[in-house]
């Protein structure tokens, strides 16, 4: 019987575990060192750019920590003079007008010198700057923002393609962009092969991955799109390699969506990742803008249902996140930690030693009963 | 050791998703529409033949906005001068009569001038009409069907194939039937690809896909049998294949049954879909005859239980839960909005194209935790 | 890297569906007749030998109904003069007080005069009389009950083997036993190509199949033995065909266990079933000894915890168990409607044809949602 | 598309289910023995060594029973003269500051007399004594406990390797370690093939295999790594098959961790164990030092979060739990008659035909209802 089509088994992170290696390694010896064109990071990890997760003293707090934030040039901050009276204004809203609030908060224009603004006050405070645009804006705000000082320019999207068909007049073209920017291009979200291999040999610096990888996710549920995340990292960073083969210019692949824990963040290296972008888990920080809220970006399908505000409370300090010290066992803290632990126990020297670790599937089956989270001692 | 036979495994739209395709496109330049014999539908969507879910009004408000609804022959409408007593009288019941009263109903004979009647409601709305027959009452009522004006002809029952075994005098032939009846005829249902390309050998125009595709459905619970949707709509689709390889006609592939949401119904085109048959999700649109409520066909098997009753509630106008807007976030609206934006997303500029999306066996595993719905921003 | 051993992955009743055929046969037409040895049954079910279930009277009845009781000749019946008392003193025992009222109903000497009796009493009535025995007692009471007119004799045990190592004197000899008895024996259980291919050669006339079939059998949980009762019948069913190639004779491959509805009883059938064994379904016939209770034989392992009453409560007319009519739609009842409805949809006109029906491997996963149960239409 | 690496499918207990064999033995005759070195167990059994389990009593208490318990050098016995009381603080202590107490208890000293009283103490009773060293404290106590009369030694951390990466002057060297000691070395815990078969090589007698075998250990949520106890179990057996080819040295794999009633302890057996370690199972004896609660060693990783403590209710004697007889149907209890009644049913005569059982994939999904319990009689 012929087949109409095959379809490949795909791994989220909930399906798969690390195996421990050959050689275990002190967790302070290893490097998770994170680079990106010419600039380096200590701490392979992006804020996404969310309102409530990024603002400019997020960012210059991330930086000091060795992260890098990126800043949403199409929220809040860059249509208002005074975002923080904004963003009290959803923190506080009732939760049956707050959908009604939203929309009428993102439906003000963006003020294109705020854009310069907000990029400055990041630049001031001696701190690298990423910030995104959609690709419908692109061509309009990429010059301010390089002109204030911009160091990576994100371009993000649900889905971005290298080649995109429209009725409308020419549209972005990633080779032409890359090569008329000053600055290292991010572009996004991307989930196979055939596309970051594209948007590679389009010149980009690095690519977010990441579509729909949560069965509840609107874009899963809604449109029946999506990969799971251990796969989407690991069939682009399959591209990365093979065009590091035949270019031998190496592009950061950064997972983006899905990591709920220090486990699930592992495992985003151990599938391929460069640097992982987090954004409900940092949502959670003190210092987040959100202060205990979290908030989807604007909807890029008007007729679909707009995200809604959400509790997530706040739960530690963001260097508590990052390098603890914690008292939760969640897995939600001190995930640079865990990190550093998962690498020595993999025999991992560098994220690059992190890519080859052995990863098993072997389904999350919760045990039941009493006692058994002592049970492996 | 020997084997005994062998299990492939099958797929339902729970265990799917669909991968972005390498270019993405604009979603109002996506073309949806289905062709049948010489008719074109701009929307690819038919109604079920089921007394909740269509009546003449409805059929021709879904003629209005691009659809089909199939009218049921052997149901209210033709058995009843004045069906909407009789709907009323259903709706009204209490929870413990109801299964009784509507075997009451279906028991009264079918009235041959009503199949004419209703018919011509239709046509006289200018709309087109569809309505079904069972395989036993095909032969008494296609005359009279074709006489009063029918432009489509569906024969179904829950598993129909080319051949039936039976005491009876000569019973349908296909065949014969295809080449003496003067319109389209649509036959099912079917789930495997030897029967669908014999059914399409004999003539026939379209082919519903869909038994027991659920592990609640009655088929399924009570006789063990059923293949889960994307896993028979794709071997039909693959017959489709082999059929128009072998004869240059293409026959019409209508996944039927198990599609809860835009998601299921993206899905549901991805796997090799011409267009798709929707039941209890109309039976929720405001001009739905069952008015909130929804009931089954009378069971083709008597000493077998019936379907019951049961509430759907009214959750928006037709239109709206075809194009928006909709303020729901569960797929269950705006189907054809989610549609363009999966063919979109996954580069597919017709549903020809949109057979072609790859897919991943992805489960939809839930996950769990206070925040995780705005995981992947 | 070497590996350890293979594990072959196998499945259960809840796994797997039917898959409809390229013909359909009505289902009065269909054949359902199960030979054992000279014998022909009308209704391809043997009723469990368990107190609960068979006792005279149900063997009697079943007989009429077309199918095969199996008395259990190491329980109440043979124990006690007067079972009717025992069975309404275990009945009517407080929930507190069954166990240790079991164990001391079980720890009476069996009676060899009522063997004879008890297989008398079915005799009289004109019936077929089976009746089982464990390996231990088999030399014991098999001339008894060959005397006393027993057309079949079933020796069961949780697991069986055509070998056993005990320190005893020479145990029991399949092939020699089957020489010297002049009934058809049926031996279980057993779920594995070898051993059933070792009792076929060595002479019986049929296998029960089955052991530990489902993740909540004490054999399952406290041994971690068991095999998924698909896989199991399937592998026995191998052994069957590769018996008949050799030998020209042809065994009855008998599931029994876990057979919970007629969707489950279908696809025994579908894996090579020739009949099934039920218990629990049938220890709900009003004419059950048990009334409404159930409880297990007493367990092979005395060490290891025994079988408990519970209640299962009197659903129906053993008729109406088998042939309908039935108001419940949970596949309990009707179970020869739907073996004959399933194969008239599966296109088999006998149970050697629906052997060859096709199953997929199609996980019940629930749909969730308020009316999906419609969704098939 | 180039794959960027393959990952393999991992089974944990859940999962599998063992396989009758074709002969059946009495389970009287079947020999369980264990041998370590020159030493023989009559009961294939460690108990972990973890404060809760494993105090001199119970090691002399199941040194009578046939097995070996594993004194936990680094605990609450080496750093407390009196530790009874200690245990009682940690008992008494409410819920709210039993961490605290826990961290306070674990920072105290470990005292060099105490670790030779201990083993004394055991010894004196002519008990067989093995206690447990971490790597970091191996060189330290080492002589001492050699010195003091110890049979076996363990060297335990949550994962080992043969080779550790460290900016610690010279560390451990198991070869080296081997050869200068003069009783059998155990070293755990490791899962991976080639790990295990380094450590054989550098002369260990015993390997303890397990590192985050369940979904809800801290291991797997934290850190992301585990794999489930079969495919570990199963990986390193193969390594003591290839280290036996190569050196006719037989090197014993232990299973520890994750073993929750008789069934799972049968599958590490059949999955190539020559002896199982257990924790939580025997934390729950009257007799274990916890009196009812458990808690897991101090966390190796500070700023991880450390275990808590639970309660696991005292269920039975050390010796009901091993050989009955029990009352409780959940397999937690009776482990020695679960295990020899497993290997008469799948007709292993000792543990290494054990290893040779078939297994099969057979997901534990649990089914619904009233009665099944008993459905396979």
């Amino acid at each position: 019987m012929p087949r109409f089509k095959e379809i490949r088994r795909a791994y989220g992170f909930d399906e798969v575990a690390l195996v421990p290696g050959e050689v275990t390694i002190n967790p302070e010896q290893v490097d998770i060192e994170f680079e990106l064109g010419d600039l380096t990071f200590s701490l392979p990890v992006l804020a996404a750019a969310m309102d409530a997760v990024v603002d400019p003293s997020l960012a210059i707090l991330l930086d000091k920590l060795g992260g890098l934030a990126v800043l949403n040039l199409e929220g809040i901050q860059t249509r208002y003079e005074n975002p923080n009276e904004v963003l009290t204004e959803i923190i506080q809203a009732a939760s049956s007008e707050v959908t009604l609030l939203l929309q009428k908060v993102y439906s003000q224009p963006i003020k294109e010198n705020l854009i310069a603004e907000r990029i400055q006050q990041i630049k001031r405070a001696g701190a690298i700057c990423a910030a995104s645009v959609t690709p419908a804006n692109t061509k309009r705000f990429t010059t301010i923002a390089v002109e204030a000082g911009i160091d990576i320019l994100i371009i993000q999207s649900t889905v971005t393609t290298a080649r995109h068909i429209s009725k409308s007049p020419r549209g972005l073209i990633f080779s032409e962009l890359c090569r008329a920017t000053p600055v290292p291009i991010i572009v996004g979200n991307c989930v196979n092969y055939d596309t970051a291999l594209q948007l590679m040999r389009a010149g980009i610096a690095g690519i977010l991955v990441g579509i729909g990888p949560g069965a509840t996710c609107t874009t899963r549920e809604v449109l029946g799109i999506g990969v799971p995340q251990v796969t989407a990292t690991m069939d682009c960073a399959a591209a990365r390699e093979e065009y590091f083969r035949e270019s031998g210019r190496y592009v950061a692949v950064i997972t983006d969506g899905g990591i709920r824990t220090g486990g699930d963040l592992c495992k985003a290296f151990a599938s391929g990742a460069d640097a992982v972008m987090l954004g409900a888990i940092l949502a959670q920080a003190d210092e987040a803008p959100g202060k205990g809220y979290h908030w989807g970006m604007s909807s890029p399908h008007p007729s679909l249902p707009r995200g809604t505000r959400i509790k997530v409370g706040t739960a530690a300090h963001l260097e508590q996140i990052f390098f603890g010290p914690t008292s939760v066992s969640d897995g939600t803290q001190n995930l640079i930690g865990a990190l550093r632990a998962a690498m020595g126990i993999c025999g991992a020297a560098n994220l690059k030693e992190m890519h080859r670790v052995k990863m098993m599937v072997a389904p999350a089956i919760k045990m039941e009963g009493k006692f058994w989270q002592l049970a492996s001692h």
